[in-house]
This record gives C-alpha cells, structure tokens and sequence, in this order.
C-alpha cells in the first residue's frame, strides 16, 4: 500500500472510532484517550491527522457531506428527493452519518461550531431547487433559498423524532410524509405526478449508487 | 403561606434549578448534588417530591405542557398557529420550556424516556386539526395524525437549527416560513388568508394570555 493510501486509511480508522465515542457519549463526555483506545492507533498518528476533539467532530461533521451525491437526474425534483432519502437511509445503516447527525444536534458541545451540516445541507438542496426552478419545476412564489432552509430543518426534526420514537424504525415513512406535506407548496403537480417520493426510494438509491461506484472500480455489477 | 402553597413553590424552585443544569450539562453529565446545591433546597426536599435524576427530568418535561394552552378561538387553524408561535416564543424567554426542548432532543440521555412531549405535543395539535376538520377548515387530503406529527417533528428541528445558527435570534421568521410552507398543503385557502401567521404573532398570544391571567387573580390590567 502507498503511503499516502495507508494516511488516509488511517485517518480513516481514527474518524470511525471518534464517530462512535461521539455517539455514545456525546461531544462533551467524549475524551480524546477513548477515540485512540478505540482506533487503536498511535497518539502521534491521531494528532498528525487531528489537533484537537473539535478537529476530529469536525472531521466527523465533515463526513456527512462526502455521502451526499446522488446520480445525476434530469428531474431536479427528483435529484433533490433522492439527497434527502438517501440520507435517511444512510441515518438508519452508516454509523459515521448517524455521529454527525447527532453531533450537528448536540445542544451541549459548546465550544463546537455546528453550524458547518446545516449550511452545507442548505447549499446542495438550494443549488438543487435553483436547477429545478430554472427548469420550470416549482411554484411561481418559491424561494430557493427559503425552502433549502425549511427543508433542512424539518429533516433534522423528523429524524430526531424517529430516533426517540422508534430508534429510526419508522424514518423511513416519516420523511416521506415529510415530503407529502411540503413538496405540493413547492413543485407544479405535473412534475411532482413523476416524481418517485415513496419509502424505499433511499435503499433504491443507495442500491443504484453501489452500482456505480463497483462499475467505476471495474468490479462487474449482478 | 399554607403547607400545601409552600410544597408546590418548593417544587417548582427544584423544577428550575434541575432545568437549569440540563441545560447547562444536558441529562447525562447533571447530577442531583449540583441540582441541589443551585436550588438551595434541603436533600430531603429534593427527596420528598423527585425520587432520581430521571424523576427531575421528567418534571422538566412535563412543565412544557403546563404551557401549551392559549385563548381558544373560532378558527381552529389560528389556534393551532397561535399554540406554535407561542411555543416558540417561550423557547427565547423561558428557561423551563428551553430546558425542555433540550432534554427531549438530548440523544446522549440513553435511560430518559423522552417521547413523552413528542407525543403529548402531537395530541395537542391533533385534536386542534381534528377540530378544524370538523368544521370544513382543511382540505380534503388530510389526515390529521400524521400532519400533526410532521408539524411536531418540523418545529423540533426548526428550532435546533435556529439555535445552532443564531442562538434563537431567528426563530420567530423560521417557524413563520415552515408554517407558509405547511399550511397552503393543510388548510383551504379562503381560511389560510384570515389566519395571522405574522412573526410577532407569539409575542401577541403571550401579551393577551398573560393580561387574561392577570384579570382571573384579580390584577387590573392596563
């Protein structure tokens, strides 16, 4: 393996293991000797790669926005549907967007700016809605911007809601209603009439995105 | 003072003083010593009406439906509008209903049961929807359980975001733009158009609620 291969591994390994001290203790309670007991790597590889726990939540943080692309539609509605149950897909399977998640909702880290997952949310879902309205797709009044911000909200709502309900079991079927009850306000019928918003859209996506990304590995797909 | 006036005032100093360090340390990391030395109440106080740490979060729980009440109205839609605005109106000015929020969205607080206001909230708001149904207020399509849970789940994440990014200072024109984004999908236009759904609304709510419980103990108002 190369050298540069072997860093990235590592920092790898280390984002992982700080992901899951995140999670069960939250920002304030987790301590740097418990992420390197986990990751099991060297201190002096954790702080090559990481100077402080608020550099490594923020490398977690960072993580989300690495698993936000989709394929590319040419229904920017139905791009913009699929980021969003992608996502809570990824909520229910992928520890590392599971931490972040928490993390970006954890009112006592003080010290760590959080800002960083709603505003790059807010960025791709608005750059999604300024394609979809250059297209014809939304509502006269919509506002990119606004709705990116409304959107974003209520997701991290929701989400929060499945996790003290149902530990996520009924995600799912609570972001789709989510969507049942704010995309009418925001896309012309004719297009929302296409546009997949059912359940098991994540799992399709995420199937699809595995797909491709074997394909460009050249490890043949079926 | 009665006994009886002394037990609730004692109860309520011990509700915000546990508020408080929730809020300060969230569930996990607060302690009963800490929540009693910020009370000045003796340990058999504390005892004789919280059995645990988990007792106090409860009661801090329950204390945001204590607020969920305003002046009932013709139009159930404006009630169930004036219930949010107020809500978030609180959010900014009272300790209580902020500590609240906190602790239901804490996901660090593993051994909490923390459905209680997600789902004492989502029967407030039904039974207004049910109410506005009943009198032709929505449109056809609704189902008022699960638009009550998807307004729930949306505030609860309108609110993380608003205070991740702006420490509240912007919650008000949020929960206004989720309630534009909502409403025009939940409710028929000629009563959407007669409903206040302005910024200042939740201020006006607490104005006229606190002179209607000034009259009842007999202040005059004015």
């Amino acid at each position: 393996m190369a050298k540069q291969d072997r860093a990235i591994r590592t920092r790898q390994t280390i984002l992982s293991a700080a992901a899951n001290v995140f999670e069960k203790h939250g920002y304030q309670a987790a301590t740097i000797a418990e992420i390197l007991s986990e990751a099991q790597v060297t201190k002096g590889a954790l702080y090559f790669h990481f100077q402080s726990k608020e550099e490594l939540a923020q490398g977690v943080l960072g993580e989300q926005e690495q698993r936000l692309g989709v394929p590319e539609r040419a229904c920017k509605t139905q791009e913009l549907v699929d980021v969003i149950m992608l996502h809570a897909y990824r909520l229910q399977t992928d520890p590392m967007v599971r931490a972040g998640v928490r993390l970006s909702l954890d009112q006592q880290a003080h010290d760590l700016d959080r800002s960083g997952p709603f505003l790059n949310w807010g960025e791709v879902l608005k750059r999604l809605l300024d394609q979809a309205q250059a297209q014809g797709e939304l509502l006269p009044h919509v506002v990119p911007r606004e709705t990116s911000d409304v959107l974003v909200g209520c997701f991290a709502g929701v989400q929060a809601m499945s996790q003290a309900l149902s530990k996520y079991q009924d995600l799912a079927e609570r972001v789709c209603s989510l969507l049942r009850h704010l995309l009418p306000n925001v896309v012309i019928a004719s297009v929302l009439t296409a546009v997949d918003i059912s359940r098991t859209r994540g799992v399709a996506v995420f199937t699809e995105l595995s797909e491709v990304l074997d394909e460009e590995a050249g490890i043949p797909v079926g």
